[in-house]
């Protein structure tokens, strides 16, 4: 490895184990750092401090001692054990600021001194953040890896209870006694007296919630312009926020609740309240508890920076929904701006989030993160409690809670004003001459055709790397979580004329609403789902297209939640070649859980004409980079397709369409389908096919390497289908 | 040492680090356990387990394997982890369980290994609990101290953020590392904004926690009768709360609140949240916070056995009223008992706290116990959450919210009630033939004659037994709590006849209300508090008793809460023989806080015949415990005062008493005294006396021992006083 290739791994190593001093060992190989001692607290001014944690014998990597630090004077302020919020608008300039400095540092080996003085004396949050941006967006660190913060802070991700006894473990692992995976029950947070519990399998994903951290950390919403200046990037905040939440109803009406209602009225109190079973290790605090019914207040806390009042939020909304209805915005410098087709949305979502790059910040207001810190701090607005924010300030914890969808579906409500006001595609905006869609379906090992089959799966992570201070023994935590059977899709295409290239989307929705009718199309529109979207070649006459789940756009590999990359032997070719942004929607939860009774869903395929989706400018693509495009863009592009995001249904159909039939153009098609779930689970290392049972995959779990006991009992109910445990 | 006390103190190292397996070193001394293997878990059966853990060379301790175990299944069915509550009725018949089975094993080897077996299968909670109350009761074990509950669950006592830093320290420690002891601020929980928080530190305190906790295991209400059924035990429920909830309203009234108020109504929101920064590191659970106005709900948890409604507690509130006021209880059989003047209170004591002792469990409930339960479980009364209890759930926290002090006032008013059905003491009660109180003065460094000084000191607490998995280093927890210039009371008394005894009861009561009136004595009674009571000779004439503050009848000695016993060298004559119970008020409480400017208090000292107030049947009292009997009583004694606790301002005061001067008979006296309050923090090894500033007792503390940069500070600033640090 050359020196620079080196360097830029050390850099991840600095992230390893957050809340220890950084002279252990860091990362898997037990790296030693030698920090000029300027940068150490006094007591570790010892040069003999390291050798007396070191376990290894390599040679410390000596850090360049740089003449003088930059300007971190504003980063430093908060206090290492302070919790740390992209919500509150005085912790995101100190993020900016930081990721600032690090951008701007010229060379590795400045970047690794700097940022080992930062991980000493800053608070670990406000350091993985703004290093994890700066990683993903530094030419010379790009090509990295940052591996999800559920390495780092596992306790945002983990039953605060398994986390104490995976520390426990790691001591027997150290001594050789077996460990035990350490199991997190499914319903560890609330039971089926709670109504909003039975989808907290989709809230509390792990896949879900890496996912909407990784999307904030390559879409900031502030720091330097060039980091958040990205293509539709307000576009891309409204429609990756719609689909998780067309998502997250249709899961709510698989498991018969209704769909999220908007959190209209901020006076009213919130029914719905939420334990999250979290702690804080780095803030040493509990996450706290929304109790049910709590009622919002005004803010007023000085130390955070943060007040404002329930009015400035009611005023704000007002102003939104304003902008959104007439179609017109006002800027900073009183002049207006039209939300037209092309950028009006665009607009509007840096308005709403707000992002850094709103028009009117005195106008507009900070809508949406405010809110969330409305919410997150409704059990202790003044601070008389000495309490921080709940899962609703942390974008690492914030989906686990039911009133994040309802928050947002406030937000996204404001959206859809906006699209009500742009022209309805006319059938010419719709149709791709000469291209009809004559056939879909599709098949998966053990179903019938249109047929999904959904199961629990579990799945194992290893903690090592966030068990500060214990045994660097590997402790894994064995999730369930939904998982589907792969399927194909098999679509047929007539082209009747030239050769010419297409862009196949496909989307998903429900068939049926909470009443057992048919929906309006103008409702089920927006419970569209998007599974996939891929550009094909047609040839004249009938084309036949084969496309497997696992290819969907959207998504990124099973792996990139679960697998521990660094775990796998690089003898195995192919393995190490395999690599991946994190950004995407877990594979995992592609498809919605369903029923066991079949829930009723319908397939749409639509072609559309590549020449009028491709973007010009596509810039310099990162080919390491699996990519999961439509929810997280292309690294350092344009976002690769011209249509607006969730076309064809971002609008209001054109007059005649009330169903899903009569707006089918003929380069569209439905296809009745079925989500068939099935209560069992199957365990690591094995999947499950309806009629066959768990089949083994010949893949060992991770957590099984060093676990026979658990190995054996798990193989004698192979094949038979473990029932689903509840305790 | 014989092998019989050795054995006994290898029970009490079974109770250090409850959350570790067996076979790690236990105790101070490394004490290795050779546990018979059938007792471990599978993956422990190993006979090389103990030397991967050990890093002792001295042989193991080889514990009996007994041919069967006794019959265990009822408390083996409380999961491990689970929050174990002697409020749960469930629960508490499993500690009674484990009790009784404690108490009959016949050797205390066989004891040992019957424990070792519970230690390595039980929940913790419950093994401490069962275990601190069996060897306060075997003859064979009762010369033992059992170390306070706060060396090995800390967490139960220290803020958890200071907990996982003292993880930290024990690494750095272990390694040679300087280690810093941890402050724990005074206003860790919350801000003066709050106003319930002004009096934290009296909620909050080590002591008066430890005090709480160890009077319930020396009056257990339930388990085997011998344990239970002491002399008096309802009545000192009713007393020892009562004096702490004056305590409490004395400490209200210094910082500028009203008195208490009466949880009367169960169906009225409860105004004040607690959110107590505490985890549960057993249960790996946060302690529940409360927010504000949370409504009490009824219990409906069949995993705890807990089915209550709110109605059931008011049904029992209005018979417990009805009882106490018409002086007639109906006990099972369905007969009447009159609540007399001498045994009325215990009947009603026993009845209202519910112990097993009640006369009829079916008509007046378990009103004090659910009612803690019902507030501990207000966020969550049917379990959806799958949360256990707030503090108010546990002996060892209940006393830190608010909300503890608005339960047990209701409590206290119906003992009140019963009180007022009694005929009020006559002056010949009242009288001491010939013995005139003729002056009363107390006298302390630096302090004019009758002012009494508080201020603020820090001391350290060794955490090394609690912290489980960690290295065995020491890492202290630096309090700051109140603490009091100690003080002497000079009384004069006339002796008017022969040479006689008398008994001396000093009490303490605030002069004037929350409007600045001076208190009716209707109301001043019931804030007496007691500070002394002891026996005198009294010769003819003129007699001049000279007492100091820490001969107090109701406290243990500051070392009983701070000082590490096992740290004391064992070569410092007369250390070795200190030795006390652990029950007590702690002497640091004595005095309440005061006001700076001076708050205006009156003490009153009477004396009465020792002949009328001996108790016959004393016993076989412990010489070598250090007795803080007016709480406590005195172990398998009598109380050792014949005269109902309280007296004499248990009973509404004869008519014309209407002042407590016009109470006084010539047996009785009063002196005006002030309470002022400094405002500076000692630091440990240190006291402050008023004009002379802090003074080192050359004493250091104990979290000094290796921590000569902070003493260096401290230093220097001694003699100056230095200012409470909020951060």
């Amino acid at each position: 490895m050359s020196s620079e290739a080196e360097d830029a791994k050390y850099l991840l190593d600095l992230l390893d184990r957050p809340n220890e001093p950084i002279f252990l060992p860091k990362g898997d190989n037990g790296v030693i750092f030698g920090v000029p001692e300027d940068y150490l607290e006094d007591r570790f001014k010892d040069s003999e401090i390291t050798n007396r944690f070191s376990t290894s014998t390599s040679a410390p990597v000596v850090l360049k001692k740089l003449p003088s630090l930059p300007d971190l004077d504003l980063p430093l302020r908060l206090p290492k054990h302070a919790i740390f919020s992209l919500f509150i608008p005085y912790h995101r300039r100190m993020a900016a600021k930081l990721i600032e400095i690090f951008l701007g540092l010229r060379s590795l080996k400045d970047y690794l001194s700097v940022a080992s003085f930062c991980r000493e004396n800053m608070n670990p949050q406000l350091f993985n953040y703004a290093m994890s941006v700066a990683i993903i967006h530094r030419p010379d660190t790009r090509h990295l890896t940052v591996p999800p913060l559920s390495d780092f802070f596992p306790e945002k991700y983990i039953d605060a209870a398994v986390l104490k006894r995976a520390r426990e473990e790691a001591e027997f692992g150290n001594r050789g006694v077996e460990t035990l995976p350490l199991e997190i029950n499914l319903d560890y947070t609330g039971s089926d007296l709670e109504p909003e519990h039975r989808v907290a399998y989709f809230r509390e994903d792990l896949g879900i919630n890496l996912h909407h951290w990784h999307w904030h950390l390559v879409y900031p919403f502030n720091g330097p312009r060039n980091v958040i200046d990205k293509d539709r990037r307000g576009e891309l905040f409204y429609y990756m926020h719609q689909q998780m939440l067309a998502r997250f109803n249709i899961e709510r009406l698989s498991n018969k609740l209704e769909r999220t209602k908007r959190l209209l009225e901020f006076r009213e109190p919130i029914q719905e309240g939420y334990f999250p079973k979290l702690d804080t290790l780095t803030g040493s605090r509990n996450w706290a508890a929304r109790a049910p019914n709590t009622v919002l207040r005004d803010i007023n806390r000085p130390g955070e920076q943060l007040v404002f009042d329930i009015q400035d939020l009611e005023r704000w909304r007002t102003r939104l929904y304003e902008a959104a209805q007439t179609g017109r915005v006002i800027d900073s410098n009183g002049q207006i701006i039209q939300l037209n087709e092309t950028d009006g949305i665009n607009i509007l979502g840096n308005l709403l989030e707000a992002s850094d790059l709103t028009v009117n910040r005195n106008l507009y207001g900070d809508l949406h993160n405010l809110g969330h810190i409305a919410i997150g701090l409704c059990h202790d607005p003044d601070h008389r409690h000495l309490e921080t924010f709940s899962v609703m300030g942390d974008l690492a914890t914030t989906m686990r809670d039911p009133v994040f969808y309802r928050w947002h579906e406030l937000i996204n409500d404001i959206f859809l004003e906006h699209k009500s006001t742009l022209p309805r595609y006319t059938i010419a905006q719709l149709d791709f001459s000469g291209v009809r869609v004559t056939g879909i379906e599709i098949n998966s090992a053990g179903s019938g055709p249109n047929v999904f089959s959904t199961y629990w799966q579990k799945s194992d992570a290893n903690l090592a790397r966030g068990l500060d201070f214990s045994p660097r023994s590997n402790v894994f935590a064995r999730f369930t979580h939904l998982q589907h059977v792969p399927f194909n899709y098999t679509i047929t295409i007539n082209n009747n004329g030239q050769p010419k290239q297409g862009t196949v989307r496909i989307f998903l929705a429900p068939e049926i609403d909470e009443r057992g009718l048919p929906f309006l199309f103008e409702d089920q529109r927006k419970l569209m789902i998007e599974l996939d979207k891929f550009p094909v070649d047609l040839q004249p006459n009938q084309n036949t297209i084969r496309r497997n789940s696992s290819e969907s756009s959207l998504t990124i590999p099973f792996e990139a939640t679960f697998r521990d990359l660094n775990q796998v032997p690089n003898t195995q070719p192919g393995i190490a070649e395999f690599n991946f942004c994190g950004c995407g929607w877990p594979q995992h939860m592609l498809i919605p859980k369903g029923t066991p009774e079949g829930y009723r869903a319908v397939l749409f395929v639509m072609v559309t004409n590549l020449q009028e989706d491709l973007v010009q400018d596509q810039g310099n693509v990162d080919s390491n980079c699996r990519k999961a495009t439509s929810f997280c863009g292309l690294r350092d592009s344009k976002y690769p397709d011209r249509k607006p995001m969730g076309f064809p249904f971002d609008r209001i159909p054109r007059v005649g369409a009330d169903t899903l039939e009569e707006f089918l153009t003929p380069n569209m098609n439905i296809q009745k389908a079925t989500i068939r779930f099935y209560d069992v689970i199957a365990p690591p290392g094995s999947v499950f096919i309806p009629g066959q049972g768990i089949q083994s995959t010949g893949q060992q779990g991770q957590g099984q390497q060093r676990v026979q006991g658990q190995q054996r009992v798990q193989g004698q109910q192979r094949g038979q289908g473990q029932q689903r445990v509840r305790n």
